[in-house]
């Protein structure tokens, strides 16, 4: 947990014996995400947010929920500023367009030379040639952490798993699905919490790239951060389903159970597979 | 139900006799439509939409509620590869602009090439002449649907009527109010059902757009598919209607009522005027 | 509460000492704001809205369920006929780009030249230098109504007070927060209601600027119309609260409560600072 993927010059039998869970006991990490948790809603940092036009009202109030504090202009004018004043930023390919593609340029640039942690979603970037193109172009400026789904994944990676692509990219990865697989290139962790309704509403997994970003806001170790959001959203989603009768009420008492998440829920519900 | 307004060279009175909802029996209506809905499900069309940035959230949420998969990029690079992997396509002129202007006229030469289901939903045409102006040259590349309510009639039509108008165009039209009106020019068939509160929040219809596209994927009669389409939307409005105390607690109880809606719901509730 | 800025040629102690809430009885104030929610409601008023990204869609349900109509296109080639045909216009700068900008340059013409309200909401001014050049050449166009926070206060006015502000720019201004402050330049009211869930759902205050643009439609007295419609969302804020288990229950129960305000819940609730 304490080492990046620069700390380990060889990959190969040696380095994959080291990418189990239990690496991480399930009780460190419930602490950790408590702790991240906790720092979100103490310092509410500022998550400035390039992302597609579907997402944005739903990731704002993820955000605000957490405790966090979004801003979502794609203006490329402005986006230097409201990413120099924030302390980390998501960079989400959905609804790309030329206007998002230069803010992405601008607001990464920011980011990497002030040392910000940024986030790289490149939502669908199996389903469209020019946004894979712009996905490895994104790629290639090094974001704290890329953040995928098994379609781009295989898009991005072709038949690497997510620990060799971490390694080939010497970035953190994040995959999410029914079970979120979250590698540094020599850890692995694997989640098994969320709920099939998460599925069933747009955005929910764009907005758990703001909320990973928030997380390496407030906590350096990008597998722990990162770990930490995406328990964070699965385990808010697991208590939300609990009280919904379907996709529509699912929605706001996700917001709810975000907004009221304790430990003790953490604690309770945190699963890995 | 089995013929297009192709199939009638003449119109007039005699075109007009056989203008009836009673063509088709309720049940065999409520038959359908459960069949569409069945479809959807197992079938998990995707839809791409071209829709305005007011809608562009609650319609993704609508489809995916009801089992579809949404994708809704506007970005005239990406259009052609999400259309070309869709089943049907949504082009909805609300908050339109240059982009999406160019995106309609890809997405369109894609779903027209392959055949695909487009449904053209020329929203306010009637307030805005640029946007008439879009309207009246996107009806001449021939829609699957047109769905309009009685200004865009009155706008795009002068004084004529749904069927006539539909016989003019050569298309089948749907226009949707208090009551549902849908002709294929030969065909008429007015659907009763819905709930004022659906008024009250936006995006319902262009929502409902998505939904006929949606159906038009999986039922090639299109009349029987926007029947459908309508119908299932307006039944889920009335049943959430039955547990909402205004137009707040309405949408999640009416995204949780498509996603649960059974056919013996469709049973009941439908109505023909 | 007659007098508007311009009947005041000379500032100063003498002015100041009018700047009391105490000058509008609590009653008045509660019998001018059920006024202004009984005409929205009767007159339906046409509110085009040029906001952020974000808002847009919850803007909209929030007019609807007040009763008014929104429109939403930022097309600058549609505005003109949008605004044209409102009774009130909108100008939010968050998410602000070059169509925005575009836009709203022909809408204020066109709403400066037919003597419609129209309200500007400078939405993060002091966190983009572009955004606050952009805040200030549109101030310079004499908007109905300046909505601000304390943050925007500071980089647009430098350390003047609303009262102040609000005479150096000739136009009435109102400052939203724990407190909202309302001053023609002569009058000031100082607002108490509200809660602090609305603080952590996104665009409660970019609706509150459509809500204002609504009453101001429907009340020439730029100062009443103002604290009417900050009055009746704070007031619907604070029933929601009592209903909400955090900020996704509160959104539903926001946009209930507005749809549902009576009279009695006004004078109930209403409490000025």
């Amino acid at each position: 947990m304490k080492s990046g993927p620069e700390d380990h010059g060889a990959s190969g039998a040696a380095g994959m014996s080291h990418l189990q869970s239990d690496e991480m006991a399930p009780d460190e990490l419930v602490r950790r995400t408590g702790q991240v948790l906790e720092r979100i809603r103490a310092t509410a940092p500022r998550v400035h947010c390039l992302t597609n036009a579907v997402a944005q009202a739903f990731t704002a109030n993820v955000l605000l929920a957490l405790g966090a504090i979004p801003s979502m202009t794609i203006s490329p004018e402005e986006v230097p500023f409201f990413t120099a004043s924030a302390q980390a930023l998501l960079v989400n390919l959905g609804t790309l367009d030329e206007t998002r593609k230069e803010a992405a340029n601008r607001a990464v640039s920011i980011a990497a030379g002030e040392g910000k942690p940024w986030v790289l979603d490149p939502v669908f970037a199996d389903r469209s040639p020019p946004r894979l193109t712009e996905a490895r172009r994104l790629l290639a400026l090094e974001p704290s952490l890329l953040k995928i789904n098994a379609g781009e994944l295989a898009a991005l990676g072709g038949g690497a798993s997510v620990p060799d692509l971490s390694r080939q990219l010497g970035l953190p990865i994040a995959m999410t699905g029914a079970v979120d697989e979250i590698s540094n290139g020599t850890q692995r962790l694997r989640l098994a919490n969320g709920h099939p309704l998460m599925g069933r509403v747009t955005a929910t997994g764009c907005a758990a790239g703001a909320v990973a970003a928030a997380a390496l806001a407030v906590e350096p170790d990008a597998l722990v951060a990162t770990a930490a959001a995406l328990s964070i959203m699965a385990i808010a989603g697991e208590i939300a389903a609990t009280h919904a009768s379907g996709p529509g009420s699912f929605v706001p008492a996700f917001l709810d159970a975000l907004y009221g998440l304790e430990a003790a829920q953490i604690g309770a519900h945190l699963r890995l597979a």
